[in-house]
């Protein structure tokens, strides 16, 4: 193969796997994400003792069929990327590597279930390929809701710690040990489970001035909840009218397909990161 | 009966029956939900095995009577329609067909328990007479900001369903067999309990590890809660500022009594899908 | 005493009894307030049984010392009142009798347990004194807030009790017995549980299929919770807008200080209800 | 040690250890930081019965290290106050004194566990340094939107309150002593614990007309949740129109560093209860 049908092949090639404009990009991501649903579901269904004991031989010849699908993507991405570098370091190059090594490793390393489990992350493979899509415009509002928030969030979060906290060690004192509340942390855990109204009842109070407290951290708990609530709601009405005005210019941000990285800079041609070459605008 | 009385009869049947205008049409509407309330509660009480044994052949009795009026009334329906095809393919017209069928293939086919549940749909048919009163355009108002929301509210259901297994998966980690996290697919059902702040209990982590990471999860859930609620709420105040400005016709648009179908065509006459005459507008 | 006295003994009682501006009608609120909250405390320790086996003497002592107050107050208010018929039928005057009842048909019907309970009605009372102070314009705004999303909040209920209905009916077919779902009734009351996001763990699915039939209603709960949310806050939204332009007129609205009612009407002299004399305006 | 060295030794000590913006000032404060939050760490530790068995004479050590350092910090901060009293008497000042003063108890009156666990209030002393940073506008914004609806909210918490009251009784009547609802009090605790969508599950209904009361309860729950948020959402998004407008004078406020007393006059140059310096304004 000449230097030039190499190149012509890593450009097709590109574009099928980066691109997502084309019928063959998008069958790629299609095909794509089916693989990845069908690998987490293997790796959750390996994981029930009935299946494995009774399947776990297909499981394993599954598993290394998706994992040898996974290292070609893996090794083409490098090859036709042209800042090949750039993918590797890149949060998705990583993801993908995580993808397929514990495969490897534990051909290497006998019994390694622990390892095993980290093949889980595929499952965030699924964000390269919905980013491309429309669904990115709609999480990159809720992240900057999110985001203009966050200094009030944090503020709203260490204040239930210190609510859970202080309640925490009240019941230990109060409910003592046969109430199941045996030392401060898991009394703490427990005004954790009740101030967010999960509400377990793995431990829970037996005495009356126990349930009284118990009683206020839960109406406390489901009040307060308005708080973040009345946050982000207040911040995305915002956002709604700043892009109503024409000043939010969310849709403006370009996404490098290389590495992952937002650069919010209109007329930018490269990747800030990765160097390279962004798509070019549809105007 | 000549031709002639058969079409004044269909005619008068049609405004008592599709129709919501006339005090027979209001009537006829109202012993329907009656009928329809105390069929669902007869399957409802007829589950109850006490009450069974107790009461099985009354419950029988009631039930064949129910049927034939439904009978009676779904057959009219058919005759009196100016498109009977239309109805019957109708997702109404579906639903009235599945309220009879399970009692006359209960005759076929004996002791079908889970066949006869499927008489619970009834309670669908509530709908059909719902829709027609003003309870319609609310649910519309909702309907749709829940669809101009749908693409942010995907994102964030997935976003959810990605921390329950990521956290399912480390749980089933930590807590191991002994704390009833026996796999994956329960460690993220547990995930899934926990952190939209259900909490049943029946699985709950029982090392200190554990319980710290199902703490952050519990913050989580009840942090981001807010999410959803932030943006229905934002598009709902949206909602109500277009219909101050006039631009929001939804009262504008027209309910086919045949079909069910909606449209949106001001000046419709004629149900776009299954062709019968839409009622008169009463500007 | 002459009648005049009296019609003076009269007047001076209603400032104090009825009337909240002076000194003595502020006391005598608070009095009453205090005695409304006591006479509660000692209904609610009365049902402990260890108290009640210690000190059940002295909780019947008290018990009918205020319930002896409590009747003055109530012949106090008939006597004065300008309309006595029309204080006896309001809510507030029937609440007044029912709070020193129960008492007196205990001497007559012995060992009348359930009957004692309704005591804790009494707890009602307070809203008559606090409706008077500023905190009812504020439950006034709430309760129009949810006034104006009145049918959209119906609907949203009739919703989600379709939702328990058919999920509860699902999951009795599909757990069964065993899993604690013995009937369909048992089944929606689980949904309703479970889709409340309360999860008391009393039943919960133990199959796999019923577990992931569960997870599907959690997250539904746990997302359209949004819904009445973002109602009430578009609706409460509405109405802040509405204050500051004015045309709210919430502030105007005059209360009958003898039957309860609430009348907009701004010229009233008059309760339209039962008829007393309207406070004068402060303006 | 000559008046002027200490003067000036004093001034260099108050720049560090109640200042905030020199490099000194700010390691100071991470210092500080990182000392409480060891110090607490080392408190709910020593309740964990096994650690204390093993670890109990360490604990004791790093407990007594961790008091001196707290002690100089507290002497320094009266010495070098402008109003030492000032400080004293001060919220900081008071926290800052039960944070040392049980370790010096305990050497007194010995094994007084219920005492020790006071130091877990010097969690609080965090909120001192968090204050300086730029988290506190933030939680001021929270704060003042939870104070702008203070009223609403109050009415709310009184209704849900006489909700839980009313409920906890029909439910200590329908369900009685097997139920586990053995007295009013544990019917209004189970009612608070199901309205605030936690349930604990330790009570739950056991009868069916008593599960059709919960259920009726818990939509109630589910469905008000949407007032107390949609309060603080209307106030939130006045709050962000406000301060558009520039009328939201938020972030001219002022802090005492000596005493934390906030002063919304803008050209104050002494703290309005303490007297101390207010740090000059850097525009």
């Amino acid at each position: 193969m000449s230097p030039q049908d190499k190149e012509i092949l890593k450009k097709r090639l590109y574009i099928i796997i980066f691109g997502t404009d084309t019928p063959a990009g998008k069958l790629f991501d299609l095909v794509l994400l089916a693989l990845i649903g069908a690998s987490v579901l293997v790796v959750l269904l390996e994981s029930v003792k009935d299946l494995r004991d009774l399947y776990g031989f297909w499981f394993h010849v599954i598993e290394y069929l998706f994992t040898f699908v996974f290292t070609v993507e893996y090794i083409l991405r490098i090859w036709i990327s042209r800042k090949p570098w750039g993918y590797v370091k890149s949060f998705y190059g990583i993801i993908d590597l995580l993808s397929i090594l514990p495969t490897y490793l534990a051909i290497i390393i006998t019994s390694s279930q622990y390892l095993m489990v980290i093949r889980i992350l595929r499952l965030m493979r699924v964000f390269r390929i919905l980013k491309l899509a429309r669904f990115m415009k709609e999480s990159q509002t809720l992240w900057n809701s999110l985001k203009a928030s966050r200094a009030k969030i944090a503020v709203f979060i260490f204040s239930v710690f210190m609510v859970a906290v202080i309640m925490g060690t009240l019941m230990y004192l109060i409910e003592g040990e046969e109430g199941g509340f045996t030392s401060i942390p898991r009394g703490i855990y427990w005004a954790i489970v009740t101030v967010t109204t999960v509400g377990f009842g793995d431990i829970h109070p037996a005495t009356a001035v126990g349930q009284f407290f118990a009683s206020i951290l839960m109406v406390l708990g489901y009040g307060i909840i308005a708080i973040p609530t009345g946050l982000v709601s207040a911040e995305m009405a915002k956002n709604q009218n700043l892009s109503k005005d024409g000043t939010n210019d969310l849709l403006e941000k370009q996404h490098c397909n290389n590495c992952g990285k937002t650069s919010i800079e209109k007329d930018a041609e490269y990747c800030m990161k990765c160097g390279a070459k962004l798509p070019d605008r549809k105007e």
